[in-house]
């Protein structure tokens, strides 16, 4: 009589956290995008599944509070975090339309931390995350947030930097980020974040513009102060700057 | 002969991933702020610590490269991620006054992250995360920054809003975003997170403006399209406005 919304952290198995791990020990129900249920089925083989494909997020959220208002205690499994462009608040949201349940969110490692964790250590200082996706957001309120982010001087870790449907978008935030950032600040790339074929790659935000990545990247753009050391991406947090 | 920077998540124990599990069992040595040494010690009872105070980060990261040269094992701990203000970053710049050594970071969930899933959703869109501090960073920088994120209407998330040398520091945040959000836009705090006493409260941003915070507390400021669901912070990604 429960709906569990878990984080799976990017890749599931060791990136689970023992809370998420024990929340899906004691579910009846799985509720997932068919991907994410593969990343926590060698774990929980046993477990009842229910499964569908992309962009089918509001039934997904339905079908997961029906099965609680049975009397299931429902897990809804998320790849990454689960607040972070997650399934928590679209289960909040769907929940309104029924009898009261609850709800509980527990968080894993979104991919700006697993990325970052690849690549070294880009995201010392503060910064800010952004979709690139404008399924659900308009395109001028992505180009809001990315020329301000720039001018502020955020690091900047982009989220959903293509599709098929948007190859270009990533070379469009780049020219918007051109603007405000030079041409040789430190960015990097990472490809399936704890998954098989794991990559990390550190190119110039130049460099950066002209690269094509896929769906499964996650794209971070250093702030002014970002540097190479040892061929990891590194954001000073100012400590020997300081002097100590 | 290696050091692993861990983040043990906001409250060490069942926050801990797999991996940073399986990191401290393989250590040699747990080098860490003292109060975060507490959060990993119940669990690794029979591990060896060297523990330093506070504002000692340079000495601590110095010791652990350190005990790594010779021969040692290394963990460092950090409270949350390992590189959201952690000390991934430092370790990386410290090392490089010694000879090479293995550096490997393994995240953990950040306060932002952990904090949003006792709140709710509120990080479901676009979100920036700035640090109050200003130990290490202008505080004209940080003014900038919560502008910037203000204008561009992401969802902000505040670390260290407040410390005793720093009373007013979050009222003088809240006035610069009171310049370009609404007064009743929704926000939470949370205290404590992950660990005992963990308490979330949701609160207009004119209340947060004369609210007082501790150095414990994490601070979150909805973006304008962010509202409260059955007593939570929910903040939608538009999955229902699209009409689906």
């Amino acid at each position: 009589m429960k709906v569990t919304v878990i984080g799976l952290g990017p890749g599931g198995g060791a990136d689970l956290t023992g809370r998420a791990r024990a929340a899906l020990e004691g579910c009846d129900l799985i509720v997932g995008y068919t991907a994410y249920i593969e990343l926590v089925r060698p774990d929980f083989p046993e477990k009842a599944v229910l499964s569908t494909g992309m962009r089918r997020e509001v039934d997904r959220c339905r079908a997961a509070v029906e099965a609680a208002l049975t009397g299931k205690d429902v897990a809804v499994v998320c790849s990454g975090d689960s607040g972070v462009y997650g399934m928590a608040g679209l289960i909040y949201e769907v929940a309104q339309e029924y009898d009261p349940i609850e709800i509980e969110v527990v968080p894993g490692i979104t991919a700006a931390c697993g990325g970052a964790a690849v690549l070294g250590a880009p995201l010392t200082h503060d910064f800010a995350v952004i979709s690139l996706s404008d399924l659900l957001t308009p395109w001028e309120k992505i180009e809001k947030r990315l020329s301000a982010a720039a001018q502020a001087d955020f690091v900047i870790c982009l989220y959903n930097p293509s599709s098929k449907s948007r190859p270009d978008y990533l070379r469009r935030a780049c020219d918007i980020l051109l603007r405000e950032k030079a041409p040789d600040t430190v960015c990097g790339t990472v490809r399936n974040i704890g998954r098989e074929g794991e990559e990390g790659q550190l190119l110039t935000l130049a460099q950066l513009r002209d690269t094509q990545v896929d769906m499964f990247t996650t794209v971070f753009i250093g702030n002014s102060q970002t540097k190479v050391l040892s061929g990891k991406m590194v954001t000073p947090r100012g400590y020997l700057q300081r002097g100590e």
